[in-house]
């Protein structure tokens, strides 16, 4: 491609895992600058990074002059782009674009903004909620949001080896990483059976054995 | 349009607020059916509503024979489908494609999910928050989104009488909404005058005072 990719990420940010999906579901070639949102308070506060994205979070994808925030208007500029190659991440049918994004809004607005590291922080300093209790806390909207994205999997024809189909989309990108989440927080997923199966099979691709966190270069 | 759309629809939900803003704009005909987020336990927990939609929440919208959930889902099927004319919610050239749904997802990811009803309810019922700590955590939220979403309104020249030129965008369809919610639970908007001055614009046209909670049929 002609200009670079520059990738501003965190190994365990979940929607910085997002991205690194869809830029290898692509092809695209990106450097990868770390930013860690724990130590010094947070790099993501830091001057720097606060001028390239006013609201302190990963991910931010450069593309030479180009910056883009927020990780689904990052994956379907790569759709769009043209520039990249690789696969779509997202179907042509408007109906099937429909069912994708629906599924991928699932995750980014009902569950993964409750489980945010700055929500963590407001609930134990402003309500002294305990690690069990904000733990407690993430399993259950982990939980809500899980049971919904599993009846629409199971209920509908259209689910295959992957949220749509058997190729991996937008859907996919945005599931498989907040199934890292829901592991790493202890949530049971014996109810989720279709989620399990479409979670196995994509780690199994390597566009996703690649972007896994504990496979970054920043990884703890 | 060939088949009929039928919107469930709350007045007061910012989320649903959005889509009839879209369907506006679009110039599509449509019904709504109220679905009451308080009345009778929220009646988006009855097994009618579960069936349209198992995360128990609204907008959903159905046309003809299909369902379709998520608010930025409905209104990129509404600009794609090509059954519906009127004003595109998206712009054409992938980077002003890339910039309006970044600042629609700061509302919809980094915001609105944190004032959900539900959440409230969790806050008050596992952390025994008072209605004002509730209200503080709302508007903290806003506050965060709203610092972050300014900046990205006053720094770009692509900023018009809309958030991004001098047509209605996807942007504007998210943040008029949350303007309202913000004023709803007293978010001083001073600090924030390109969203005043966008917002103020947005209302004075038709589309918009018509999508206005209320301006609903459900409207208490």
């Amino acid at each position: 491609m002609a200009a670079g990719f520059v990738l501003y990420d965190y190994w365990r940010s979940s929607a910085c895992y997002r991205v690194r999906i869809g830029l290898n579901l692509k092809g695209v070639c990106y450097a990868q600058k770390p930013v860690h949102l724990v130590r010094n308070g947070g790099e993501q506060h830091g001057a720097e990074h606060h001028a390239l994205n006013p609201m302190d979070a990963v991910p931010v994808l450069v593309h030479g002059a180009e910056v883009i925030r927020q990780s689904l208007a990052i994956l379907q500029y790569l759709d769009e782009a043209g520039e990249a190659g690789g696969a779509k991440l997202l179907p042509t049918q408007p109906l099937a674009r429909a069912r994708v994004r629906s599924l991928a809004l699932l995750v980014t607005c009902d569950v993964h903004p409750l489980n945010n590291l700055r929500v963590m922080q407001y609930l134990e300093r402003e309500f002294d909620a305990t690690p069990p209790a904000r733990e407690a806390w993430m399993r259950h909207w982990m939980a809500e949001g899980f049971r919904a994205f599993e009846a629409l999997l199971a209920s509908d024809p259209a689910t295959g080896l992957c949220c749509h189909g058997d190729e991996p989309t937008l859907a996919d990108a945005c599931l498989i990483p907040q199934v890292y989440n829901a592991n790493r927080f202890g949530l049971d997923l014996t109810p989720f059976p279709t989620i399990r199966r479409v979670n196995e099979h994509c780690l199994s691709l390597p566009a996703f054995e690649a972007a896994r966190p504990e496979n970054q270069p920043d990884a703890a």
